[in-house]
């Protein structure tokens, strides 16, 4: 049982039926097609603004596109210090933006402290041209963490950001977890709140890749189009992405999954936090858990067939990710294992 | 009916189902999977000698990523000035190496001439630094004329380009179709005939969206895994896309579809060559045909419902482009609008 | 007697004086200094209107920040093929402006031909976002061949690349001897005729080592100085190319040293074009002479001493550079020995 | 009287001498002159090992081309957190690189702090190609607060840096300053030290504008020379950077202004720290102070005239820089203009 990734689950049946769908002849290329020119009407109605929207297949890319539009070469991105886009896209911000710095913040829970934000633009200024420019914000909903922001803590960094010129993105590669758990519009959390540019994921939540650039500002569309063709994602068949996405987002499909996985991360953190020696590092909030266990439990439930990851950090955390299609059964397993486990490491501790 | 582009047509049915096989339950991401693990003994097997495979999405990013494991940010690259990394990819080339130079070569047909080669590598030299370094040539088999290169002609351009340490790129969007073509081993076209790198494509002949960079000298592998990350292009499912390209290369399929698109464009070029006024301006050696017309048989074709490109170049051209899917009774039908137009131009231009 | 290149003139003695001058105690530094705060209003003076100026310290520097400022990663910037931007910068303009494209367009004598570039133009707009942008051009006051623009010529490829939104980039390495040839103010033949950012040179004319990126356009003064410090070109000690740059330009000394260079090439060309069998391949409106010459002339004038660069393209060419400090001695003593040289050579041919 | 920064001072008159002496007649360019020539073996012999010098005209440049052969565009630089490279270059490391990214690390005094770097080391290898590549270690010495590393703090660093590979670069931007202190060999304290490639300042110390690149292993010099004409950083008159080094280097030049200068700092150190409510944040080991001063006491002594930056961090923080033009009475006077202030500030505060 697989609580490794969201990303490694299968992809939802509603998501093949629309790839099927899509087959049933030809269509013209790159983006030329009739599935991708309904998705600007049906993500703009999803957001309640007139969009512009570019589909892509992964996260990264999506990330650094949105980057690239949103500071030069000669620019700052302040980005969390766990962030996606500064730990785990190998520079790829660094290369579609031209070399453009990413400074990292701290802040609990994955979370931007506002304070810290505040600190690092106030340090600018001092050095003239051989400063880059404060340029952009990048701020992951959920968090890398598992946490959700509220409403009024994106909001409130993304007065600040604009209140220094700086642009607003937000990485949404699990934004549907956010909306879900929030409940609001998806409106709300984003463009209302001071979002500029969204990275809009599907792939953790149910498709097989596809992932959006959502753009809320008009001057931020210029350029985009060739920045994708030249970065190799404007795939041919793009009619097969924008299938997903189209899938994806009607009839509530996308929150519908979202919710699913959501309360199975929270049955699960339910279950482990009546746990002697479990700590959630974390407050669990969209369908991540990240948890400090005692080696032997670790193992443990390593042996006993259940796969996650092994975190970096502080020592003995694991991350357990639940899917759309986690079942209540594999987590109460998950939840046994760990239980028996961890009573064996406590004696062996004791 | 669709005569645009072979990456209009649908996705081949037997690669549907791969994809829905693929999809039997969760696997490990980001290409640790099964089906990705089993490409290389695969790719190994397809070319007689061991390879790395990188799947990626694109042709573009195959040959982007190609390209920056064959060429330093100061180097130039010699390519057909009509290739697509030079015409089609909107600097992705410049945007992957870093900033090299692509120098664009003539020659029939889309093949890069011997003698171009040669006069442009003999230019060099001559101003120390202040050049860049000459670093590697890329060909494209089938051409973007719809023709193919002998395998001698491929050892010419590849030996000389060798002599001057050149590193050997093919763009091989559309190679099943040259395999085909010339009935032979994929090894006989490529390693050895002296490709060092290869860009295998697959979407245009059957694939939802699947590519692979595939690495015949060992140390053009190193960086290159973190490029693609780097580049957006390491799928979070990438089993899918490793799915797709184990079915294409499973059974003979990808050249089975080939052939059929090879077909087609044979019967249709028969038909065209025996019309009066229609000037074929490149011999049709893989699946496209570039047909010279009178405005009014054009005009009347399309009125037909007939879908095509007018290319840019001589005045009334236009790319015919025949996918595995193009059917005996649509090329038939093609002909004889063609047919029937050319007779109603005659009549007015005389 | 050197004859290879004008950058191998020595300082000419006013500059020396202003670097001496300069160094009379300490300054502020990166530009900071009054030097370079008074280069702004005579640099405006010297236009006839408001320009920004950004001393450099290479002419590959000044154009490709220029290139860098009007073409996005994105973008074509089309230019001449035997521009220096293209043939001598070791792919600069491509690694500045993050990956643009260079086009090359044919010309008699290093002028790019309007219908050229008019062609070139027509030529895009086909393919979309496959395309990258049409962006820039970039010519040459004086040309790589030793001629000038007429003031008509270059507005009327200011005029085309204007309407198509396309900025204009003049490479001003040698635009002292141009505006000394044409006589006309500096602004006749740049901002009046349409240029849009100028890379305007002085080390080839009597400077140690001092260029400007001249800005006519205020929206492309946005950026240009973080983009010269990521490039390494924003000296600590800038007052000291302020100071040449403010010695070189005060009291005519430009175009007093310009016209004595063009004079010098003059009566080179006069001595020259006299002799049987020395073709002058390009018209000298410059400083540069290219003669074809018999082999047996070439190691003569070589044999006596004579300094020069043999050139590639036709057989038998030889470039030669009259600087500021030529004296009418040496090239009477050059034209001698190829005089004599040529007789022999001529005897042996005959 | 100027403490703001040493690059404010005048060029020493032996510096200025040389110019005058390079300028006797005319040379090759672009480095083909004989000052050049000479350069090789005069940086090998003052390094006891053979070199590859590499002229350059700004430390920024010196940086970032020796950043760009040492670490891959998918790669990550360890540095200091204040380091010049991280904080003053406008990213031109990110730029020269093509897109690494540079690891901020901790240490007091602008050293890097070894149990940093191993942790740092330590938490790498956990995400395979989502993590950029561990590529080099970059140190300053001088260190930006003015403190000078030890030669075995150095050869630790660059120990744990080879045990994983790392290039060892050293920001020498200061180096006179560090050598004359440490009274070591050159030798001992960079490439018998570890170091692998070195920014050589002299500009800081007397030069008008000359720095080089010193590459100790020879698998680090193919590519240079080319980046560095991309850069725009070859020179066509570099034969009057490389009389510059000539000069600095001969007769042990460089070190006595930097005695000169370490000298003038103690002086003022001296003064400074027998003064109640003066701290000096860092050790003086080279030429800069940075002390906290009471807010009336800075007042006062910019009423004085006297020139100096108020620093980021702690309030109440200059620096104060002593060149190698500094005198004796400049510093006296400099110490009683701050034990005037202090007073009167502890008069108010009291």
């Amino acid at each position: 049982m697989n609580f490794r990734s969201d990303n490694e689950a299968p992809v939802a049946p509603e998501i093949m039926e629309a790839l099927a769908r899509a087959n049933s002849g030809a269509d013209h290329s790159y983006g030329a097609d009739a599935a991708t020119a309904r998705l600007q009407g049906q993500f703009s109605d999803l957001f309640e603004t007139e969009v512009a929207v570019f589909p892509v297949i992964t996260g990264t890319a999506a990330n650094a596109l949105s980057l690239a539009q949103s500071a030069p070469p000669y620019g700052v991105v302040y980005c969390h210090r766990e962030s996606h886009i500064h730990t785990d896209e190998c520079n790829a911000p660094e290369f579609y933006t031209g070399g453009a710095k990413l400074h990292a913040l701290d802040g609990a829970h994955g979370r931007i402290d506002l304070a810290a934000l505040k600190d690092a633009l106030a340090a600018t200024g001092f050095h003239g041209d051989h400063e880059p420019e404060p340029a952009a914000i990048s701020l992951t909903q959920a968090t890398e963490a598992g946490a959700v922001y509220a409403i009024d803590d994106i909001a409130a960094l993304a007065k600040l950001a604009h209140g220094r010129r700086l642009r607003v993105h937000m990485d949404g590669a699990r934004i549907a977890n956010a909306v879900a758990r929030l409940g609001c519009a998806p409106a709300d959390m984003t463009w209302r709140a001071g979002i500029d540019i969204l990275s809009f994921g599907a792939t953790k939540n149910g498709a097989m890749a596809a992932e959006a650039v959502v753009v809320f500002r008009r001057d931020l569309v210029d350029g985009l189009a060739r920045r994708r063709m030249r970065g190799g994602h404007l795939l041919s068949k793009m009619r097969f992405v924008s299938a997903q996405l189209e899938a994806y987002i009607a009839d509530g499909l996308w929150l519908a999954l979202a919710a699913r996985a959501n309360r199975a991360a929270s049955r699960l953190a339910d279950g482990v936090s009546a746990i002697a020696g479990a700590t959630l590092l974390h407050p669990v909030e969209g369908n991540e858990l990240f948890v400090q266990l005692p080696a032997g439990a670790i193992d443990g439930m390593a042996g006993d067939g259940f796969e996650f990851h092994r975190w970096p950090g502080a020592e003995g955390t694991v991350r357990l990710v639940c899917s759309y299609a986690a079942r209540d059964g594999d987590i109460d397993a998950l939840i046994a294992s760990l239980r028996r486990h961890r009573g064996a490491a406590a004696d062996i501790n004791s």
